[in-house]
C-alpha cells in the first residue's frame, strides 16, 4: 500500500479494536456446551490479537448464551477463525448448538474508578498480603 | 444440597457476577447517540457494583449499537436502573434509538496471557516513563 506521508509512516497506526458478540441457543446439556467452549477459549487466549472474552448465560432464558470476545483488531480475529485449528472447535459448538454472530468496532470502554474485585472463588477476606 | 460444614457458613457468599448486553439501533446521529451514551456511561460508572461497559458499533449494520455492561451481581445492575438519578440518562437515550435489553448471568472470563494494549488513542512509542 503506497503511504505518501512520510511522518504518518514513522507513527504507531492506532489500534481499532473489535468486539465480537455471539449469541447461541444450546441444544445439549448446558455442561457439555459450557465445556466444549471452554476448550474453544483456552485455544483462542493463545491467537494474536486476543484480547478477552467473557462467556454468559441469559438469566430468564434457558440454552441460551452470550459470548462476547474483545481484539485487539478485525484483522486478527478473521485471522483466527479463519486458521485450521479453529475448525475442530467451530465444529463441535455447531454440534451443540446454533449461533448468531455479530462483528462490532469498539467504540468506548470505561472500567469502574474502584479497583474491581476478582470474579470468581476468592481470596479469604481480611487477608493481610 | 443441604451443606452442613459449619465453617463453609462463616465464608463469604461467591460473587455472582453479570453481563448485561444492550442492542441499540439508533435513529438519530450516531455521534448525538455515543455523546448521549458516554454521559450515561460516566453516570453508571459512579454507581455501586458496577465493573466495565464497553459500547460498540456494528462493523455491516449502519445505526446498530450494542452496550455489553459488567456488574458484580444482579441486584446491584437492577438498583442503578431503578435508580431515579438514572430517569434522565434513559430518557434521553430513549429519544435516540430504541433497544433490546438482555440480562446474563457470567460465566468465564479469560484474558489474554499476554499484557494488552490499552485501547484508544496511544502514548508515542518508546516514550519512557
Amino acid at each position: 500500500m503506497p503511504d505518501h506521508h512520510p511522518g504518518a509512516a514513522a507513527a504507531e497506526p492506532r489500534p481499532r479494536p473489535v468486539t465480537f458478540v455471539n449469541r447461541f441457543t444450546v441444544h445439549a446439556a448446558p455442561e457439555e456446551f459450557e465445556a466444549a467452549f471452554a476448550r474453544t477459549a483456552e485455544y483462542m487466549a493463545r491467537q494474536p490479537g486476543f484480547l478477552r472474552h467473557t462467556l454468559a448465560r441469559h438469566v430468564d432464558r434457558p440454552g441460551h448464551y452470550v459470548n462476547i470476545a474483545e481484539w485487539e483488531d478485525a484483522a486478527s480475529f478473521e485471522a483466527a477463525v479463519a486458521h485450521p485449528g479453529f475448525r475442530p472447535h467451530a465444529a463441535g459448538l455447531r454440534a451443540l448448538s446454533s449461533s448468531e454472530p455479530d462483528l462490532y468496532e469498539t467504540r468506548r470502554t470505561r472500567t469502574a474508578d474502584r479497583p474491581a474485585p476478582a470474579p470468581g472463588p476468592a481470596a479469604g477476606p481480611g487477608e493481610p498480603s
